[in-house]
């Protein structure tokens, strides 16, 4: 963890998290810091057998099952099951670490969806890689290939996206896939916050594989289950992708902790037997509280009405985004100012802020409560 | 976890490792494999109640104590304490690769211990650095101001060294922590061994800040404990090191998992109230029995006498490194090749393998009856 910080225009948007992981009211990251529900209680209850469990079976097994029960509870029942083609790493900001090393040599330019969260575009530049920005509502509805810049030779998408929470449909995804493949573009995909939209839960592999075009896909345990951190990030790739993953994987990992593994499984069970309703309800409990209370301040809007990720923006046009951060951060209430995951043109996101869902409801209102007497005074 | 692996002398050792964790004798990898002594066992029948406590305390306090018990049990006394300069990683590899990106840059030569464990060179590589072997002989007795190459920017040392055990004595740390601050290298340490030998727990911040040389120190908690890899890497940095840690670090992760971190203060008390001597003996024992089950086999030598870390070369002057290790492969046996260690003179590395000690004692003697076997037939 760290402790000292940048100014608030000058920060990474990481930075800005630190400061608010020991706030009273916390509701900056992404991470899943709500209440465990009473089935999830259970498996922590039982955290002494899982590690027995852990140490006891087959590696390769522990790993299969876990892996099969997660992407399977989300609808990814084609996924690839060849030698490497899931690598299991510590989080899906180091499965992105190892795709843009792996990126590397053969891919100058990579087409990164615009906005979203800023530390890809920061590891795909900090390994070298050129960026041209990609606008989401291109990719949503607009001419692919017209869209795509010629130089784009990896194209990195967020679905659904942080912190719009735009999905790419299924229909989209195909004819992205399709104008991939002709250029033999790399398709990249960061799906961490699949879990909690069912419109993002149609089996995208089996469009990726039933197109052919070369692609990476970063799951991530990691947004859901309030584990404590405790959560694997998934590289998959095709098996015509032509890039060192594997290689580079194994510079940097062995795997995994068996014990991680176990319990994602255990948790991606929960979730099957009803567990990810109840997070559903959870989040858009949340929403409902947030954009009620901040209901009939003047010039606040929600710039994302159709979004069921756990983080929602909030749009404020009298005020910029970071005086609003400022503000908020004198009483200790931490939200994300929105300016930094417009990576390539920051002025666009002076009018939002980004507040977490994934909490306690007692937090998401009284951070929702201080929101509003700050933004009415 | 991969499951396609380059031939024997192609692959890295973390690929021949990935070989071997399913085998019936895995004496490949450095993790700590062995059994869970008493007192552990009564921590691990406790983790419902460490999750609790993570849960509940601010995370700024449990990371500092966790910090601080780990360090302090290794002697480490004087590590800084000042923000960024202690930051949780998820692994020692990951500390490893944004050190690496950290010097990409500032730095272009990397002078680096030979032999050492492949993943630094390739990581170090991986990013676009240049390397210079720097043999630890020198390092260990040698003129070190003539003997480090003129180019070099930045010194990687691993001490304990892996695989040979070799320490850098309290007067020699000091002699190249000099060289270093007068010729304005930084010195990067790799300490993931030390807690196996009292000779490497002397106080290295005391000296290294008292020296006032630009350093960075890769800790690791993952090398010592049976806890299934839930493990904390800790990047240390002096506050003149002049490189973008704590930028990078925010690129990767927003920090470790706090159960992990309560985790790892639990089996540091532990160790502190007598479990590393215990572990200490363990280690010994297992060093012992692969010792006296390959005694008076033809040709068979232990290169490092005065090793006491959790690995142990066995010099093979017949067979070479490889060889030995296809033959035992074949019997389901699972240990390294030195040859990649070797990374700059791979055929230095022809004459010897790698067992892992951090085993139940069972494990060691029934692969080292099978070295055995195999080296006399």
């Amino acid at each position: 963890m760290m402790t000292s910080t940048p100014g608030t225009t000058q920060a990474n948007l990481t930075q800005l998290e630190y400061l608010a992981l020991n706030a009273s009211l916390n509701v900056a990251d992404g991470h899943a810091r709500q209440d465990l529900t009473e089935t999830q209680k259970r498996i922590i209850d039982d955290l002494p057998t899982l590690f027995a469990k852990a140490a006891g079976e087959p590696l390769e097994e522990l790993e299969r099952n876990a892996q099969r029960t997660f992407l399977t509870t989300f609808g990814q029942h084609r996924f690839p099951t060849g030698p490497d083609r899931v690598l299991s790493c510590y989080a899906s900001s180091v499965a992105m670490e190892i795709l843009a090393r792996s990126l590397v040599g053969s891919v100058a330019t990579v087409g990164l969806v615009h906005p979203t969260f800023d530390n890809i575009p920061d590891i795909l530049r900090g390994v070298g890689l050129g960026l041209a920005p990609v606008e989401e509502d291109l990719l949503v509805g607009g001419d692919l290939d017209a869209g795509i810049p010629p130089e784009v030779q990896a194209l990195f998408v967020t679905t659904p996206n942080n912190p719009t929470g735009r999905v790419l449909a299924e229909d989209r995804l195909r004819l992205l896939a399709q104008v991939c493949q002709r250029r033999n573009i790399v398709l990249c995909l960061d799906t961490s916050f699949r879990g909690f939209d069912y419109r993002a839960q149609y089996d995208q592999y089996a469009i990726l594989e039933a197109v052919g075009c070369r692609y990476v896909v970063i799951e991530d345990t990691g947004k859901l289950w309030p584990t404590l951190d405790l959560k694997v990030g998934l590289l998959v790739s095709s098996d015509n992708v032509g890039l060192p993953v594997p290689d580079i994987y194994s510079d940097i990992l062995l795997g995994v902790s068996p014990f991680i593994l176990a319990l994602v499984e255990r948790f991606a069970e929960d979730a099957a037997a009803g567990g990810l309703d109840e997070l559903h309800e959870h989040i858009a409990g949340n929403r409902r509280v947030l954009r009620e209370t901040l209901a009939g301040v003047p010039g606040v809007s929600f710039p994302d009405p159709d979004s069921r990720v756990s983080v929602e923006r909030v749009g404020i046009p009298r005020h910029t985004g970071s005086q609003l951060f400022d503000g908020l951060s004198r009483q200790n209430v931490f939200v994300l100012p929105c300016r930094q995951f417009h990576w390539a043109d920051p002025e666009r996101g002076e009018d939002a802020v980004r507040v977490a869902l994934a909490r306690p409801r007692a937090t998401v209102a009284a951070a929702a409560a201080e929101m509003r007497s700050i933004l009415l005074g």
